[in-house]
């Protein structure tokens, strides 16, 4: 069983933000979020967990090992160093989307996010040390076959962006419907997805909907740990794995860490 | 007419980096990743042109009013300063998606993205001052509906992105098929799109596509000026005046700057 | 009695880079610099440890609460993301300048810091959990007295700054020479010492003999804690009682934190 | 005859920010100003001028090249970004003191720094293009012999920087004094000198002056451009012939550029 610790990071009152007193340069606000979900991806990854940008307005993090101190940190460096302050809401469950659910409505309770009165909500559950185990959370890492030969290297870069983004709207759609799987692209031809408790078959079933639905062909590492980076890097491994054998689903046994007990 | 000068930023050989020796921390890539693009919306930004993250290994930019110059300024001072290198390619058309045809074509000519040997390429063409006009570059700035208070305040973040992220998809493919223009997701319910000339009906068939097929309203706001910054600033007053309104679509005035005849 | 674990973070060959194959920018290698630093603030930063900028290329860091983990991530992480590389020597001494001295002992024994060989060196001591008292960490935060009004606001820029670097010269020196203490420009009038078991006195010499050499009058608040960010947190609190009541030197009392056993 | 535009940025009210409500976790301010700093440092570097941190919260640029269109949006892409905005006061002298005077006496004159209703200011002269000439700019790039033999491999970091330092602190004010050259520390063991039209005698007149008071050996490449771009470039290959014929200082012969009327 799986047991996910999901964060959902909302830039407090951005939108009316971008257009007072009048609309600021495009460019400068495409910096300040992606310079703002860097920083969250320094700070959570260095900690072991992960960060996706998602819209950059809204972040969903998965936070597995981070603490409620953790948390009060992040948001008062990011508010000491950005025009902007952030809200955190935390939710733990079997179950991602569920997980996100919970983060989500501890947001969503205390205000609108373009509520101008609503700032800095520090809200939600955090997963406990003892409560903590080895496969609490499963990463899947898919990657396209041949993305450079089949696209980079032959069409122009709109139509290669194309195919990735529509193989990615049917998996994510998919893995949130079919199992509650948070699913994120995060650059390239990849994807990196929060999962529950799926097996090899659940991950077969997927890459052929996608497969027949958009046409585009993935393929997939699965790790399982006590944190997102463990978890991740064992995916990592297991689709260099899938690179190596051919084959489209690889599963990484559970790794154990050290400061988590085995039970 | 429109005339677009779109330039492909690729990172050299990224894929094979990225695992070599072994699979590096997504989190560091992520935050290398966004950097990188950062770095560039300034550089490109603070010239008036846009850049778009796209994968983030392949970077799509609007770039009218930079010269071969400025593209190789920005190479050099990007090798300089990360463990990775850009090549750059640049193309001229009326319609936006040949211009990036003829862009990455010039990349491709040069070697595989994933060619070891090919770094820092520097290929294509350039509109020159004496061509440029003040209605070279039109944007399209869409928003959804009232998102916050239909999905951010009432769905948990995953299924709010979802519907974003269905719409942009439809928007995307639709955009690119009937008018070889090129539609980015900015962040938030934000999507902006590089067109050609397109008039007042090409959008609301736009608008009317993506609520048939995705369920999603749209708004759009639409620029056209010299420059991606300009044609981009008017595109925003025109979608505040969408919202003031209550209209679905509206067209800002061609604006011109003192930098370019207007004939 | 002070405990200091103090890290030398130094670039790896970072001199020969700079000319390789040929001069760089100048304003690149300052914005790689001033970046990295920035990085190595917020890691070390928001585990509650203190870095200076120092050279640059050598930073010096107080690290009491970071272990060998924590260091080899921060060298992984930059290896990661940035053209150059990292070495680390840590040493641990009630004397921060003795414990510099074993800090950089551990990177010299591996080798020249311009050894093209000499890689991402991990070397020294660190100290351990059941060793950290509520007293191993005593902060200093010196100012000048009205720099705005004596110096910004009547002189050049140029003029304002050679006088905080006079006595900031005086003071390094001083403090170094008598006490062993490590003093750090931090910008501003700002200057902050890591120190040994001073008193009172003694900083009321260190003030006088800046006063008498370089004619710059300073104040300054001191903290002791188990940690550079709860000591240094209360050395700027001491400091603004020096406005308040007028006094050039104020001693807080020390803080006891939830992590660390009293005795 | 040199011409030197300087350019004084000042963060406004920044003192007092730092310690509203309540004194900032010093890391995060470390954070932010050298990451403000390395923005200026891309923006001004690339376009050709100098940045330098000076005392992060003002810092000195020289500017040719950047007229008062690039200052205003340089101010405005700041303000977009960051939780503080800056000023910035521009002068114009064949004397970079006497520029850096008017600089410094535009801000001034708006009033205070710590002024908490004083924000954005933006005065002074710019140097136009019909007035600009290719020996406008002189640059002195100093560095200390065989600095790492002698300190970085020998002694700890903090006694390798004292020397640093105090060679530094002698320069800075012989060059001030004697030529109202500016002069910059840059990190490692290199000091950059925006100078008048200084010939080879003054600056083997300051070498002496160092050795004599502060015992540090310093050796000087001389560059002189339109712009602090090339000047420094020149001035960093003349360093490297110091050191491929041991002398002490070398001066490069005036660069034209393109863009420059040489008459």
């Amino acid at each position: 069983m799986t047991n996910s610790q999901l964060t959902l990071i909302q830039i407090d009152n951005y939108g009316p933000w971008t257009v007072t007193p009048d609309p600021r340069r495009e460019m400068d606000l495409q910096t300040l979020q992606s310079r703002l979900f860097a920083d969250l991806a320094q700070f959570v990854g260095s900690r072991d967990g992960y960060v996706f940008f998602t819209r950059f307005d809204n972040m969903v993090a998965i936070t597995n090992g981070l603490d409620r101190d953790d948390h009060e940190l992040l948001q008062e460096s990011i508010g000491n160093r950005y025009p902007v302050s952030i809200s955190l809401g935390t939710g733990v469950d079997p179950s991602p989307i569920e997980a996100l659910e919970r983060a989500t409505a501890g947001l969503q309770q205390a205000g609108s996010a373009q509520d101008g009165e609503r700032r800095e909500v520090l809200a939600g559950d955090y997963l406990t040390t003892d409560r903590r185990t080895p496969s609490d959370v499963q990463i899947a890492h898919f990657d396209v076959n041949d993305a450079t030969g089949k696209y980079t290297d032959r069409l122009n870069e709109f139509d290669s962006f194309i195919r990735i983004e529509q193989g990615y709207a049917t998996l994510m759609r998919h893995l949130r419907e079919e199992h509650g799987a948070l699913s994120f692209f995060v650059g390239g031809d990849n994807i990196i997805s929060v999962c529950p408790a799926m097996d090899e078959d659940d991950y077969h079933g997927a890459i052929s909907q996608v497969e027949a639905d958009a046409g585009v062909e993935l393929k997939v590492g699965v790790g399982k740990a006590e944190n997102p980076h463990i978890a991740g890097m064992d995916a990592k491994h297991a689709l260099e794995d899938c690179r190596h054998y051919g084959t489209a689903v690889e599963l990484s046994a559970p790794k154990e860490d050290v400061g988590v007990a085995t039970d």
